[in-house]
């Protein structure tokens, strides 16, 4: 049932994995053994229920099973919390009964999925600085070549290549700067049934900070279940960065035109070729990225569409948002890792570039590219 | 790496192995098998090279290495045509030089993926048509049952139950009737390299009407390798079928509120419950339609902001179409199948209807509420 | 307080004033004068009052006070009405009660919307028909020449330039085809507070179908406040056609690259130019196309999303339909305005398509090409 | 030609004039002159030269004209010159000549574009700010007001009603601060024909700073023609911000219910009234913010599309920001103008609360409710 070629082709394997059955199932037990130890921490039950819930929590379930039984019930926590109770009800009935107690399906859900994001943005993080990286080598190394600018995709006037790849440099650190800042919104879920903290006999907020220190996440001011802006901006800011190397990966496509034939991704064995035209090496970094720029946007307005959820917990929209910031978590990734080599190895035909130049008959001043160039490199050293 | 727990609670096991991986390469085995047949009728190739090509597209590949691969390779069909030249090698190294001949890799993807939208339509057609059915009924049933109708979330004046439900009836049906008149995007692709059909030795035309015939599809005009207006058209008609089943879903939950209380989904063992209250009855199945048309939407737009794809056949462009055409597909039967149960079981209290319009004190003249209903009725009776 | 010079240079005169203010305000007068005279035709109220009614409606209102106060109310009818029933206080004040009789504010506001898109449908129908027109002279006298085909970007296989707009015709008439075929849903809206017609003393389709004649509009078999799939196919068709042309565009900046040179957009004086570089001659119908196509398709996504109305007439959704419907027939039309000169007068470098093919090195076989494009042009002649 | 009615439905007249033809024209006409006077500053021009452009960029010229002409021109900037070289020619020529020196066609639009959005910016902050009072001040006085909490549209557990409001009021504050950070995007643009500088004479960089001072935004590090990833991140922050005023509204739609009866936008004369029915009391305020939250999220996403912009300034993407943009300022003060009002003077049935509460038989306790509402004023008390 799985769809592993599509997603195979706009993703990596972990951020696959990251979003992936088991991720979830993991990340979904961690919750609840979690959530026992952190009472047992705060004396609202007994530290041996904690741990025969714990270790209730160790074996990863079926996965058809369970995706079945969620989709009939609804929701992940239901099925998930009566198969773990039938662990613990021969041995451990005292601690079957507390097992998720003072939580709510969409705690559950909340910070399960807050878990694999915060796996999904340390593998963007890692992988927009190899671009980012890749793309201050490369615009040292070409801040005073020579090449045609180009507006409205004519020629314009000349400019220096460097001066091009430092505005593709400034734009995805100035994304990723602020997908940094959005990750602010990886915090723990932990209201109970309508976000009141009612069930957890006053202890509610030491629960929550103490669940939160075990699972490495920030405790919230208060529940969110409703309160969906910080998943936004995230979502937000994952689109802006996917079209900040989409922005890249186009003008690759159009240097490596026939006709311009500037630079060219690097030829990698059994990549880019064409089933039916021996001749060709085709740009196919640049289609997973400019492939992932076209979806994002309209996946983050999902997110952003979905915002005015009903009262306390809503009904159909932060059901959505789970597949699609996997999503957006997996095409961000799969076109930062399409790019990242892409840079690394671009062949850049200098020789063709003062061709096409001279061809345009517009002068060889690059005006103060240069300066560009050099100030580009020192704020963001700055900013570092 | 499968994110079955999230897509299962969207769909249907029917739609997700309609575009599964392993429907996936059926359809691409089916494709090559049918090419090489359509050659040999065409007298292009000898009939035994057609059939030891079709013997060689009968063993499913390992997916996983074939999605490394594809994603490698930066589409399938290349590692597909390898691994199949691999298997024709010893035996039949003729038949390995002919296989594939005259196709490129968008032959082969987009050919798969309308036999997948094939099968895809024909499980929307059914689904809708339960649903249309279960509509009718529950029209006919309450054509003269008395209600508040509520205009701008407000009380307003008296209409029938029935008036409502023919109101859903006529939106679903208009819904599907455009998306029959869609489908006819669900056509062969069979273009060449560069969509000029050549490579087939002045055959072409005949080759594509014959692979039409062999795998059951219409035969295009001519190639629409860029031209995707028809699938933007079949995305859409998705989309707003999507919404017409989410405007029922909208509609019963908000019938539902405890303070309503007119209609409320079937009960169902083990749906709609909740992990943290016992008392509660959630509408499981009107949140899979709402989500789903929360989601469907931005997939639409996806597709119809890829249509200016390049040239004779596009960077980036119809390479996003495969995943979002499956999503909207996998969405809407969700929502379909999520919500046919729903109306054919729906509980309606009639007396509590009476109450609340009595409440409203907007007197009780339904207006020509019965007159709409068997018009309503007539007309659609009038279109099948 | 207008956005003149932004919408002006994205759309058409005529267009903007097909959805202007007082465009909008007509209709709304000529469905208030054609519901009081329906109405005397059904013998409801005294012909000598319906055209008391009708002369009240002749000269338009202040449109600045009119704004102001339908904002306040949140709706156009209640100070149009008020306006009205003033004008008719003083010598016709049972007229002034009989008018808007049976009506409610979303009655008057679609179909007014109706009114508008109509006139809107008619020019979209006659710009496309012209762009349809030049495509097939351009198709006719390109159909053998050769060019070099481009796929993802890269030099392919030969093919002819009338293949290449054979492709860009059939997207377009296939856009219209649909776009002709989801006009059915610009229909007169007449249901009265809640849809059920009330307030007509039991005559209200016989009113309806009379409107329906007076305005020119198709009646519908019944209200479609809270049903928009029509309005929802609608934009969607006008973003498909706007894609369609913007796949035009695309192409024709790609063909007019310094380094491509081989299609460019006709000299037209005081067009294309640059305010700092006297030599560039920049795309400008593909540039109004361009930016069609980027906006369009998130436009009627915003339709289709807003499709779960609630009840009978919903809180938001339908609100949000008038000034993004009247966006996408102003910007389809842009598009289309923009490029039927440039297909018209299309500058085209034979001798430079053949160059850059010879450059490409792979043949001159057109393969089937002109087969192609004579099935092309026979299809849309038959079609017709 | 203008859409005032539906423009003022939305929005505000404020933010109607902030973005209107007369604010565009003025700041083009003060980007023109500041670029004078800097020249002038830095010892590029002559000081009566820059006077001389300075004073030809008084008086406003006719917008209809220029509309056209810019509409022609495929930009502002070229007939905007052009007139006021013609202005400049008889008594200073050499001014004439240096008109415009070293900027372009972008230049103007995007600082214009600025200008306007700086004055945008303080009126969304101004609302904002007031209606986060309102809401902090609604929150006080309710944070033990006890009512039925409700998810997935279902009662569930008692809450405050301070509860609820506190989340609206955190997620308006949230989207808020993110819309000021976004706000860094506001800058000065001034880059020449190519984005190099080129034109200035080596002192680009000085003129940047000065005009940037003359105009009061800041100095971009390096022009940003085709990095638009800061206007994107802009308009999702105005798109996340109005959903969180949506969130707001569409809560109140609900508890002012017929049925639910717990909250009520507070009665304004001549608002909220329907055409049909004298009795209703419609929610005129959560239908402006509710139909500004279904609109915004697929404008955010068309500027997020549009990232992709080719080489030094692109074809149609930086082309379709301006109208878009200025639409979803108009639309987040719109809501934000509508709802403040609502808050400030929300009506509250404080009984018919506890009514429902004890209808729906979940007991009384309201969890820690009110401890949640300390921390959460707490918490954007220390964020001031």
């Amino acid at each position: 049932l799985s769809r592993l070629i599509r997603d195979r082709a706009g993703s990596t394997d972990a951020m696959l994995a990251a979003f992936g059955d088991e991720a979830l199932l993991r990340a979904a037990l961690r919750f609840e053994a979690g959530l026992a130890r952190a009472q047992a921490e705060a004396g609202l039950i007994a530290a041996e229920d904690a741990e025969a819930i714990a270790a209730a929590c160790v074996d990863l379930p079926d996965i058809e099973d369970l995706a079945d039984a969620a989709a009939h019930a609804g929701t992940l926590a239901i099925p998930l919390v009566t198969l773990l109770r039938e662990r613990l009800a021969a041995n451990s009935p005292r601690a079957a009964a507390l097992l998720h107690k003072g939580a709510t399906s969409q705690d559950l859900a909340d910070t399960a999925l807050m878990l694999q994001a915060r796996t999904g943005a340390a593998l963007i993080r890692a992988e927009t600085e190899r671009l980012v990286s890749a793309l201050t080598a490369l615009t040292r190394a070409h801040a005073a070549t020579p090449m045609l600018g180009r507006t409205l995709l004519q020629g314009a006037l000349p400019i220096t290549f460097g001066l091009k790849t430092a505005g593709w440099l400034q734009g995805v650190a100035g994304a990723l700067a602020r997908f940094e800042a959005e990750t602010v919104a990886i915090q723990l879920q932990l209201g109970g049934a309508t976000g009141s903290l009612a069930g957890l006999d006053g202890k509610a907020i030491e629960v929550a900070e103490r669940l939160a220190a075990i699972l490495g996440l920030p405790a919230p001011v208060t529940p969110w279940h409703a309160r969906r802006e910080g998943l936004a901006g995230l979502a937000s800011a994952l689109a802006i960065l996917t079209g900040a190397v989409g922005k890249i990966a186009g003008d690759i496509a159009l240097l490596a035109q026939n006709e311009v034939a500037e630079a060219f991704e690097p030829r990698v064995a059994g990549r880019g070729g064409s089933s039916a035209m021996a001749h060709k090496r085709n740009p196919t970094g640049c289609q997973t990225a400019l492939t992932a720029a076209i979806r994002a946007p309209h996946l983050a307005a999902t997110i952003v569409s979905a915002l005015p959820q009903q009262h306390e917990r809503g009904l159909g929209g932060w059901q959505a948002e789970g597949a699609v910031l996997a999503d957006l978590f997996q095409l961000a990734h799969g076109a930062l890792a399409a790019m990242a080599p892409v840079i690394e190895g671009l062949e850049v035909d200098t020789a063709r570039m003062a061709a096409n130049l001279a061809a345009a008959g517009v002068g060889t001043d690059t005006g103060e590219s240069q300066t560009l160039v050099a100030r580009a490199l020192a704020s963001l050293e700055k900013d570092r």
